[in-house]
């Protein structure tokens, strides 16, 4: 078979491909280089943002060999490279940062989730061993066990004496996690609880090292006291021996080899009667007394789970991030693939072209940086939003951490979405080298892309924003099944908080300048864009609201009611999402600090924008927000936004902050 | 990490929630699921066209234990297993097809591609693995060779006494073959040509057979006689000896783990002034006689290439082929899994949803399934089209052949783009069970993901398409680059060759009754569709003329006068390849022997159409050929589809053709 765009090229050199370009007003003579690689350095500077330090300490440490990317097919010699390599990073002391200084961290919730973040560059199956072991099995001792659980697991989390995993996901339940189907029933004869698997769907499934290195568990299974059901809570269960055997009553399995992530451990979990300490139970939310009497200080059991599972959103948050980190790898090896290698020849000159001169190649390739940015700095500010909301002793605020959860996943929909769109492009992009392990891209691919499945699958979640979107955050929607909420929305939706994380001012100054005349240039006005993002949301919730009331009077099954808006609903999280990153983007430009930097990101910007009013112009002319002239003017100018971004392609990549030695691909040139 | 929509949920028969379905017309009683099953035989048939009988042996021969589906992680291990099923295959007699009956051969060529591709349905790599031996090493053999070759090679290529590989490609030359840098010199003194790499990129590259198998190579290299070079050749050049060494002069490497294909041993090869003797050369259109006077029945160098690369084009059909089988899998595994998972509760009943049932679930999978019948309905016809051209005595009428070519070109590009989409959406609505290589999905994405790149980057042949279609085949056209192609056409692009292949009459009576209201149920009429189709198509070719006119006049630069037009001449390829495609599905249709399956077929090539148009349907608005109140009854009239369809689901799938023990997907139910 014959691939394409085969290869290296001939050799020619980078700095060459980087300013041979003719069009555009950002022609620049060799002798600015050097201000190329500065503007690159503000770049990176503010897309790292308020967590720039520890991005740069990691990078630094990444830069250890240990840490140079590998393929390893082989699923033992994978996985042991990935615990090897944790045990690096468990020396460097980033493990302590997700835990309160009181229960033996450091307490930096931000440092914690950029750091397992910057990982995924490196290697996307010890991100996320490292986020199973400190974010996950970590964060349920943390925030869902008490003193006693601290004590005595915290420090063994941090430092790896300890290896844990995270039971929540069941054959037969992942999405409806409220139906679980494994059962923790207390036995209060003995002060034990018995955790059971009743039926063959009950099997824990895809637990990120339960196949192997964990020893034990943090099982999510229904609390039964006393014949009655508690709903789902969460107990710490043994399930291996310092030999790897498995416990009596435990029977573990592997889940094998994977679409990737060869090097993390996933297996399987079924409980025989298996019997643990009372003392097992992580019990902030929720406790059982000797005497197997239950209390808890949240009386709604609903609530109560969902208070508990809200704790546990920095995992979301981490999953989001680290798919963003393997895209922008992906997107800076494409990126300088296409700036040194040339097929056809062009016009008058014996010179072939680079293939990142050609218009085609630059539209794919060019919009996925501006949105690369642009979900870098909505990421920043949902982790800022984290870092306080969890760093503080209080307890947060209801109201706040609804929106962090919803934001959250909201993110996490559109990093992970975007990683697997971006990364395939990439790959596509280089053709058949691009198909080679050696360049890296079909394992970024490969490990990311059940990205857009764990930690919440993307259509669930996307429904979900739609509901706390809705309904205004209203405690009741929680645990509603789709067709429930449905029913409650038709009374319930009406006016809907706006929220919004950033830069509150520069946002209404640029709305106020918006100008909405049919001249092409005004599509370049901020205020225009976001006018129109605006815009779009609140039709789309309005109209959502209507729709809801009418579909439920006119169909007669309300499933088929729920069916018939269903699409409807989504669109409206997807179109809150998108303007809330784009507030980011301008309140991170705002922060640069740099002129030339934040030209170069306002025109970055316009991409951004454009391009997603681009993928929805179908809408916006469906619903009069913009006329039929104005929507072919939308394409113009994306072309135009090419054409002026095309000579500082460079720049753009290295701003993304990907390391050199963490590309690793054999086809780039020094 | 928590994984979502995992395992196999509980066990309920698949008949039940393949009636349990409450909305549709097409209700029915379980005393029906006879008439299902032969709804979905009739399907089959239909599906398979004019080679039902050759699918239907490949289905039984594929049925042995040899060629269940295995994952196979260990590149050794892989390409021994798919060199075994090859040599299985070559006792089947099924390689003999692609010759023709005076060389050795059988000389059936709908047979010989038909059979190449249904064996993606098992094994990816054993279906390259043959494409590169039968189809591109022996075709080159068949097709560019003359009688000398067929004696000496064409047996042991059919009973793989003679391994072979196909050597075009370069490290700096994929898409752009005349620019190819190898050298095949004339040695007239000792009558002998000499293979030589000049240059680093030179490197044959990304050459299936040549890391391990291959002992020969067809190899393309710059023909030079007495210091004139006569344009790209094709010569047998041996590599290895029977221990697997190196011949002197050769030295090959191995391309490692790629994305995929691991039993495909992808490697590269360097000349060093390697000498063969003349009667190497496969000289049907080129010669060197022994005295170094070099002939050729055609006198352009440039028509001769492309001659002798158009005789090759069953390479580029049978891999779109491949790819659409591979997708066909995944589409049957993806939709008895929706049939059999279910997750949140029905309102008023304690049964869960399966996931079938909800609309965005639908709109995710039936869609694709009705492409998937468009896309087989238009490939047959591809192949039946191949096979009268190559099964004649005669040499193909250039126009002919020239429309072979394009319209193999255009179904690569749509049914590659069509795979990776397809199997990719698939994937993800099976959640954490999608992503294990027990269910097969990720390892029909990761080895079909090179599909859009090999035999030709999608991209680029995607623009060969518009081309021919706008400058009507003409022959000048062939080997200009993009921006010389775009020069010639702003003076010869004018009326195009309307070319239909199927039911031109049928079509021609569905025109005629089109209806073109504003009714949403207008929307449902095929002529209306048709229209829609033909009318995008030539408001497309027509005003691309006028804007490659209008940019060479206004920009300066050729080059930036192309780059002005590239995305509308590729979208214009797109509409002539959508509209082929639906052509081709009525003619389907209209050969469909059972009135059950037709009715089926009619709502499933509407989904098809309504689909193709709601994908461009901000294009359609912003050139008035439809209203902004036309456009959103679309969204409607595909849902109002998809809730027709929903209960025909699995004899949907089933009629896809795919035999259950090919299917070999661990989480579905029997």
């Amino acid at each position: 078979m014959r691939p394409s765009h085969g290869g290296a090229g001939a050799s020619r050199r980078r700095i060459e491909a980087e300013f041979t370009e003719n069009s555009g007003p950002l022609s620049v003579s060799v002798g600015n280089v050097h201000g190329m690689a500065i503007t690159a350095d503000h770049l990176r500077i503010t897309l790292d943002g308020p967590f720039h330090d520890t991005r740069e300490k990691v990078r630094v440490d990444l830069s250890r060999e240990q840490f140079t990317p590998r393929f390893i097919p082989d699923l033992e010699e994978a996985r042991a490279h990935a615990l090897e390599q944790m045990q690096l990073l468990a020396g460097d002391g980033y493990a302590a940062n997700g835990f309160r200084t009181e229960h033996g961290g450091t307490g930096d919730a931000g440092a914690a989730v950029t750091s397992i973040e910057m990982l995924a560059m490196a290697d996307l199956s010890l991100m996320v061993k490292a986020g199973v072991q400190w974010g996950l099995w970590g964060g349920a001792i943390e925030n869902l066990g008490t003193a006693r659980h601290h004590e005595l697991y915290v420090k063994p989390t941090i430092n790896l004496g300890l290896l844990g995993c995270f039971a929540m996901t069941e054959t037969g339940h992942g999405s409806d996690v409220q139906e679980l189907e494994t059962t923790a029933t207390y036995d209060a004869a003995k002060g034990e609880f018995v955790i059971h698997s009743p039926t063959p769907s009950a099997r824990k499934d895809y637990i990120g090292g339960a196949a192997l290195h964990a020893t034990v568990a943090a099982v999510f299974a229904q609390l039964i006291v006393a014949g009655e059901n508690h709903g789902v809570h969460c107990l710490v269960v043994p399930i291996r021996d310092e030999h790897g055997n498995d416990l009596p009553g435990v029977t573990t399995s592997d889940c094998g080899y994977k679409g990737g992530l060869t090097g993390v451990d996933n297996g399987r979990i079924m409980f025989d009667h298996v019997r643990i300490p009372r003392d097992n139970l992580l019990n902030r939310y929720g406790d059982v007394d000797a005497d197997g009497v239950y209390s808890s200080p949240i009386e709604s059991s609903n609530r109560r789970f969902f208070t508990m599972v809200g704790t546990l959103v920095r995992g979301r948050v981490t999953v989001g991030g680290s798919a963003a980190a393997a895209a922008k790898v992906a997107l800076t090896i494409a990126t300088r693939y296409a700036l040194q290698r040339r097929q056809f020849s062009a016009p008058k000159s014996d010179d072939e072209v680079p293939i990142m001169d050609y218009l085609v190649h630059q539209r794919r390739l060019l919009p996925l940086i501006a949105r690369s940015y642009a979900l870098g700095f909505a990421q920043n500010e949902l982790i800022a939003k984290l870092q306080d909301l969890q760093g503080s002793d209080e307890e947060p605020d209801p109201q706040d951490q609804r929106e962090l959860e919803s934001r959250a996943a909201g993110l996490k929909v559109a990093n992970t979405a975007f990683a697997t769109r971006a990364i395939q492009e990439c790959r596509e992009a280089c053709g058949g080298a691009g198909y080679l392990t050696e360049n890296r891209l079909v394992q970024l691919k490969a490990d990311t892309d059940v990205f857009t499945t764990f930690e919440g699958d993307n259509h669930v979640l996307t429904q979900l924003v739609a509901k706390e979107l809705l309904t205004s955050y209203a405690d009741e929607v929680r645990g509603m099944s789709p067709v429930e909420w449905m029913k409650f929305a038709t009374v319930t939706v009406s006016d809907v908080v706006k929220t919004r994380t950033a830069a509150l001012q520069i946002i209404q100054t640029l709305l106020d300048t918006r100008q909405d005349n049919e001249e092409d240039g005004s599509l370049f006005n901020r205020g225009t864009q976001l006018g129109m993002f605006e815009d779009r949301e609140e039709y789309l919730i309005s109209t959502a609201a209507r729709r809801l009331q009418g579909a439920s009077k006119r169909e007669k099954d309300p499933f088929d009611a729920f069916n018939f808006v269903q699409d409807h609903v989504m669109h409206t999280a997807r179109a809150h999402i998108d303007r809330v990153t784009l507030e980011a983007f301008i309140a991170g430009i705002e922060a640069c600090k740099d002129k030339a930097a934040k030209e170069l990101l306002e025109d970055l910007c316009d991409l951004y924008a454009l391009s997603v009013i681009e993928e929805d112009k179908a809408w916006f002319m469906e619903h009069r927000l913009i006329s039929v002239e104005r929507s072919k003017a939308v394409g113009r100018a994306i072309n135009e936004r090419c054409r002026t971004l095309r000579p500082r392609a460079r720049s753009l990549v290295d701003g993304l902050g990907v390391p050199d030695n963490l590309l690793n691909a054999a086809m780039l040139e020094p």
